[in-house]
């Protein structure tokens, strides 16, 4: 069957519509928060702060930017490793944040940040709205070089409006606790974009097998992609963390787990190779996995050394399911996962989540000091009677409402995805750059046919 | 005719002279701002400062390193797409903003920080120098691949000056606000640029054109710089804003015209082509466009969806640049413009500058607040008694101030770089590496002739 | 003689083994500082810290992810300019530095962090750990290419020792200033890789000559790593200093002496060179000299001239290192510096010893102020007599003592390296990746031999 993947009338149009509505909405809805307004002097005396400094712009602003990094570079890099598919991953990585941003600033704003018919936006926003995207870009490494970007903007809208529900239940109506995401990103993005690749299988895929390796130097881009989401986690993981010791323990624990996890991803990658070489794929995912599974209990007592653990285990579980799990899920269950996200993200934000429950049930007033227990778990108001056992049960129930979103929310939206006319490739043309893409010559009639003169260029 | 491009005592007695110059000068003028000097404790004290915290470095270091890496790693990156010149774009980028900085000090302290005879500098000094060097990378896009660096350490010293006196003009005599530089950086360095380019003008340039295309990987190398330039925007228009809220809030309005103009420029890249694909030269340029165009209004209450609309605009009218401008600066103008600067800084930058105008004179005490609209647009001292209305005027009149510096200096500075000894190559060693830099021998014998093995090394 | 460098029993163990053990030692010693643990809330009321924002995490944090950037993706990518070595480069940076940091919170905490039994650390550590591991960094760049991960992480264990130990020496025994590292970092690291590369000698190593080289790209990707550590190197030179005016002045010292020396590299780049072409070894590496160089005055009133001159001499004596003295050492003294860290960080980082004592030396309270003098130098408690002539002296004294501590520890960790069951490459196998990595096919079949079709891939 020969694929329409001709873009040029479908991709302006939604493109364009989705961004009026943008327009159409902000223009309804949004407005700067108290301490983005002009009219923040007054707001300031009011509140009896005595300095500029104090404006959250300047406790929050660093970490956004090494998050918005993480999103952008990061994501977008980490994926160029296909040999034909740079274009893709870093472009259509651009395309699908550029639009999520905008709709979770709306999403997530109803739901948080609502005041008077308003969404009030700040720095906090902005992290929160980069947050809600990192999802999005977990999912699209399940489907890379799969789907057009059509299908990908529709599934960024379905994708942050889950997303935005399911963190609403967990944050506010569960009260659970979730700064740097295992639960909301992680966990929920991971099992989204599995199901949805899951829906969309492709028996016949194998006959773009030869463009599902890496060439060197593509190997050499996707590492600027991991060690900028390994050196800018600790940043995501305090980064909407309380002021103060909170955002400090947080970057603390994460720095620790994520140097663990190097260590025993490198011993994995050379113990399961009979050759005992080391292999890109795990260096480049599963060092990375120590940030994700830390992710709900950096900013809580999690102490430096038991974060070392969760990165001692987590490389090791990442590792071993890049080599014996994922050919499993791929021939047994159908799941086709182009970059791994089963194991970087999906297991590692389980563990991150029953991690996190497991710290908060564990919390006592010794460790935290009183004042210290009712600030890290936010225990005032309607929860001030709520314990840390209660606060670890709560916990335990955000991971199976995130999976149960994930699940059913990513078995709708592939379905949406399968409709006919989006656009995607055919089998022999994913993981191609060309089909979506003006490609340099060089490409088509260098280096790629290189090692074999009889391969000819691909014509969508 | 057979051009001496031999480097060897020239190159080295510009930069020593240049650099042995800057040494004297700083030696006479140049000191620590009180906030940098030994002396700041007991400054502290006088002004009642509680804390450390309240010194600027605080306040601004970190958006310094922002518009740091997009000068040195944006511009840099952002060049190298060309298949054979990476060394001279990201190398010569490296030097003339390695001199360009050390000049800058020097004349914007000579017009803004100059206190009993001495210019004292802190870390807005950096972010400003930092700023008028962006002026010049902006203006070697244009040139690029087509002078010597003997040449651009040239236009560097005079292209800094003039930056230094319009913006004297603007800023001080004007009193105009111009934060994020839509005028003075963008306007201003992009006009100036396509002057020189257009008096340098080469009618045989035809003959390196197999050189001014990309490669895939030098496609994905430009990239890097892209995404820089595109995630540290929102640093770059608020770097020196008032504290507080005015960097807060320009921070916020850069990321939404940011994100929005990402969506209509892949919309209108596969429109305005043919077979409906992406052209990473769109990608890679003008969805930067939204970020030069709220340069001016950022730091104004131009609020979110103001922002999305100035995105929304530039995405489109800078894809159309390229598209259809483009080739019509070339033929009919004898405008040579290697990277594009007309479609990513010159008419962004206009549209940036009327913008800007259009929101200072809309300005109401109801949107601003009393204190806000004093504070805003620092109505104070002299400019007491201004209106929101005249300073939006003013803010006009600047867009031609600007526009009339660039023109005049541009074309003085480009009879000046005509100067027949400055070292610019033929015409046939155009936008190529081999000319200026020692070249690995794969890219002469291997990569580029690879497809026409008819080609022979070019030598100078 | 065929060496086994076969690694799938090796590398695990040490991998395992390693990260065991400082598991169990953060188990026993490591523990949040009060900044980081939940109770801070009650010791900032007891310090009367008004604010939050007073929390150490502020005034260091962005610093410290830039240093952070600088030891995983400038360090990394600094190297990977040989053609067929950047999965080595950048991945065995990452491993040894991973485990660096860890071990080095450890050693450094015992020495400078250790309160009633426990390591209490802060984000001042994790600053330090990077610090410590980047002395590493520099070593690996001599023996880069030459060793197995196994000995990489058997350096990493003894350097990091040996580098808290004379630390310790500097800081604490003799009181010297050293924040940006000349000494313990520069000339410490340095002159340590160089001893072990030289107890490593291997005579037959032209047998990998044509591997030494780079490709176009692979400079390219190598000018990544050069940028960022210039970039950023105001944030290595300021991280630890005292908070306020210290931290700002060793930025400007730092922005000025490195742009400086760009100027003169690129000078002497052109002159040294017969056909007056830029060299990109040299504008990967010499432009950084001038941050080693003021790694010890920076944070001094060395004033933005002094910086300039500083980074003027660095350019010129890092550039002539690399053209006249490193062909030297290899041939006469039988040091093989792959990256010619003796340029870069033996010869600047003994520069910036002595302009730091010379700048100590030389101060006085009419420059510093009387409160300024004592803050900067820490003159109190038992230094609260110490002048700064006798200041200067001390600060020499920890050139000779980092110099002394390098070359016997270089000669007794060389000595452990040459055991002969660490894997280490046989000499036509250096500078290649085959051996420890799994390599995509095209670099064996495609690129690499383009040019010499009668080269067969190396096999191990």
């Amino acid at each position: 069957m020969v694929k329409n993947t001709y873009m040029r009338w479908r991709l302006p149009l939604v493109c364009l519509l989705w961004e009026v509505a943008m327009i159409v909405l902000f223009g309804v809805f949004v407005r700067f928060d108290p301490e983005a307004d002009a009219h923040w002097k007054e707001e300031q005396r009011q509140k009896n702060l005595t300095s500029d400094i104090e404006n959250d712009f300047y406790f929050r602003y660093p970490s956004f930017q090494d998050v918005h990094v993480m999103i952008f570079v990061g994501f977008g890099f980490l994926m160029t490793f296909l040999q034909r598919y740079g274009f893709g991953a870093v472009g259509f990585n651009f395309l699908l944040a550029a639009f999520g941003i905008q709709w979770a600033l709306l999403m997530q704003g109803w739901f948080h940040s609502f005041e008077n018919g308003k969404i009030l936006i700040g720095v906090e926003n902005l992290i929160n709205a980069d947050f809600c995207v990192g999802s999005v870009c977990i999912a699209f490494g399940a489907i890379l070089g799969k789907t057009s970007p059509v299908q990908l903007l529709i599934l960024t809208l379905f994708q942050v409006t889950l997303f935005a529900v399911n963190e609403y239940i967990l944050i506010s109506l569960l009260h659970v606790k979730d700064a740097g995401g295992s639960m909301t990103i992680h966990t929920f993005g991971a099992y989204f974009g599995l199901t949805v690749t899951r829906i969309l299988y492709r028996p016949n895929l194998e006959q773009s097998k030869d463009k599902q390796g890496s060439v060197y130097h593509s190997d050499l881009f996707a590492m600027i992609g991991t060690l900028y989401l390994w050196m800018y986690w600790p940043s995501f993981n305090s980064a909407v963390s309380n002021h103060g010791d909170a955002q400090h323990r947080a970057a603390i624990n994460t720095y620790c787990s994520l140097a663990s996890c190097v260590l025993t991803t490198v011993a994995f990658s050379s113990l399961l190779q009979k050759k005992g070489k080391l292999d890109m794929v795990h260096i480049q995912n599963a060092t990375l996995a120590g940030g994700v599974a830390v992710g709900t209990g950096a900013e809580m007592m999690l102490t430096p050394y038991g974060s070392l653990i969760v990165g001692f285990l987590c490389g090791i579980v990442s590792t071993v399911g890049f080599v014996y799990l994922m050919p499993f899920l791929e021939s047994k269950l159908h799941i086709q996962d182009t970059c791994g996200i089963h194991n970087l993200h999906a297991m590692p934000g389980l563990i991150g989540g029953i991690v996190g429950a497991v710290t908060a049930a564990a919390a006592t007033e010794k460790v935290y000091g009183k004042e210290g227990l009712i600030s890290a778990f936010d225990f005032t108001g309607d929860y001030k009677d709520r314990t840390p056992s209660v606060q670890g049960g709560f916990q335990a129930a955000g991971i199976f409402v995130s999976l149960a979103m994930a699940l059913a929310g990513g078995a709708i939206v592939g379905a949406i995805l399968k409709m006919p006319f989006l656009g995607d490739p055919a089998d022999e043309n994913c993981f191609e750059d060309d089909v979506y893409w003006e490609v340099p010559e060089d490409e088509e009639s260098g280096l790629y046919h290189m090692h074999d003169p009889t391969l000819k260029p691909v014509t969508s």
